[in-house]
């Protein structure tokens, strides 16, 4: 249940990505036809990713992954558009793959406004409107947070773009999204958005940016021009081709997102019933995710005994690496609350025989961790 | 025959990128045992190359592949001694990924040298020397170019760096030579060098930058501090431990090497046997390449009439598409020499029979296409 982190990649994305390996192993840049072979691949795999959005083909660039996609976006719309302005517009949740790349650009000397979210992890309509004027190049800004599953007011920021006429670009990390919720760049009104495989059963090790028709920013990568010369290199075929299997194999949103919301709910009666727990996530968020704090026992140590038991959940998220949690923290919630955190993200293979598995863990942790502690 | 263009994944990777989707799935930054898990073959595989290039596993940084090496290699170190010096030595017969980063270079004002090669399609000594100066603040060469399969002198450029005392890194690119010659940096003074997954059995998608102990570059991309915080996101873990599957499944260089050089020598006497064939490489070069011209016939003529007899060969390299080649025209050949370039690129599973089948296919082309021309 530690899915938001990674997941187990699906049997048909593993299956296409060994027929890759050791059938279709040709450089799709290759002008003969074992080239042409693996080129007709990405392009499927282009396709399928393209379908799912609701956009074309052509407006997809494969990256290696979630952090390269949200890199290239910003640093790249920044560099195409400097000239016109030096206001970016974030929020202070983001994923450290936006906060790194913002702490580079105020190195350079651009004014980065960091918004921050209310106790209900969500930015504000207020707040985007308050923050973009007509000197503002860009606004990045998370579809859904990887540590509460806040849903952002996506749309909100397209509007205060329009309201103060900025010449801003709207990318959107769509990472905790993508293949969860009915996502449709265009009727949100975004330019770019970052998708990554590993958080819906595809490997680790690729992504995929949208970007807009129409819409230019500046390559950060230089060489064979490769993927319209945005991101050059030979294609990862075997992962890309991986990556459309495991999306062509999503079975339809909807009855997923009901089944989670059952999980949920059922995690969530179990928690109630318990002494010592804090939500830190709240109804309207993406039922994939639940995020808690349990009094007095450090994220850490929880997830060690539940590890032990073969329960698999997070403190905050992977990539902070056991760090307190930035997004709790700019949720205004005290010291002990952030590091007694533990998300719990699932996929469509969880059940409630897992939760079960994962409560009793808590229950059990609850009792013998605090007694070592006495 | 086209194995500089990429090779088919051998069996030991396909089955450790596997094991990797299916099994030990998880996030190498979990803090849970699932994440050490995965951590812990990341490990193995970082282990097994430096191990083949005598370098200690913490000098090397995964990447995307040879194309991301490259470019963080050559923008991170000049972005790190922008203020020593402003100009930069490399060579007109590097890979795209090499001469792209340069052209970049060049529009933020820096000076580039690209030195020519002879005939024999190596650059000199007395080139080098001429070009470093106190002034020069990187040198980027390839160690075996991949069209000809020319070794070019590294340990050259070393020499030119002390002569001039400049405050140069010395860059080597040797995809085309990793895990085919006995590559040992720290011997050949190289600060740092490229290699890449995908033309030695392991799946496309993955390489490695080595960079010596102490040497400092700066990062291009922003996240969560992976790989010493030089190339942040997500390890890709299935590939990198595909690569060092495929690195650990490599025969004894030198065994391979007197094989290769036994069907070198089989593919030059029956070429020599032939008219209307004019070689490119010389008998210095990797044994594994052999280029050559075919009198009056297109390149994309006769690899496509070859690939309908089920060879694969290439023009030039696979990122140039069919672009006729810098590297031939850089070299002073006529321009019907370069337009008619045939790159043969062995791997360790090629045989006579191959050959025979490659040689007796240009022979009909000669006769067939050429009928068809008139």
């Amino acid at each position: 249940m530690d899915n938001s982190a990674t997941t187990r990649v699906c049997p048909e994305a593993a299956a296409k990505v060994m027929e890759m390996m050791t059938e279709k192993f040709g450089n799709p840049s290759s002008l003969h036809s074992k080239g042409l072979e693996a080129e007709n691949e990405i392009k499927s795999a282009r396709q399928a990713i393209a379908s799912l959005l609701g956009v074309q083909a052509r407006e997809l660039t494969f990256t290696s992954g979630g952090t390269e996609a949200n890199n290239l976006a910003i640093l790249g719309a920044v560099k195409a558009r400097k000239r016109m302005g030096s206001r970016i517009v974030t929020t202070a949740i983001e994923h450290p793959s936006v906060l790194g790349p913002m702490a580079e650009l105020e190195k350079q000397g651009f004014e980065v406004v960091y918004l921050k979210p209310g106790e209900d992890g969500k930015v504000t309509e207020e707040a985007l409107l308050e923050a973009v004027d007509g000197n503002t190049i860009l606004i990045s800004m998370m579809c859904v947070n990887n540590e509460t599953g806040a849903v952002q007011p996506v749309e909100a920021a397209r509007r205060a773009i329009k309201r103060s006429k900025a010449p801003a670009l709207l990318h959107v990390d769509a990472v905790q999204a993508f293949g969860k919720l009915p996502l449709k760049p265009i009727r949100m009104g975004v330019d770019m958005m970052t998708v990554s495989g590993h958080k819906v059963h595809a490997p680790k090790g690729i992504g995929a940016l949208y970007l807009a028709r129409g819409v230019r920013i500046l390559p950060r990568t230089f060489g064979g021009g490769q993927e319209q010369n945005l991101r050059p290199g030979t294609e990862c075929a075997p992962l890309i081709a991986g990556f459309g299997a495991a999306v062509r194999a999503l079975p339809a949103l909807e009855e997923t997102l009901a089944r989670m919301e059952g999980l949920r709910a059922y995690l969530l009666e179990r928690l109630n019933a318990m002494e010592g727990i804090t939500l830190n996530s709240r109804a309207d968020g993406l039922p994939y995710l639940v995020n808690f704090s349990v009094d007095g026992i450090r994220s850490e140590t929880m997830l060690h005994h539940l590890a032990s038991r073969g329960v698999y959940v997070s403190g905050g998220s992977a990539c902070a690496k056991g760090k307190s949690s930035h997004v709790l923290e700019a949720m205004g919630f005290a010291h002990s609350r952030v590091v007694s955190a533990i998300r719990v993200s699932f996929c469509r293979e969880n059940t409630k025989q897992d939760i079960d598995a994962l409560v009793d863990g808590i229950a059990e942790g609850m009792d013998t961790l605090a007694k070592a502690r006495r």
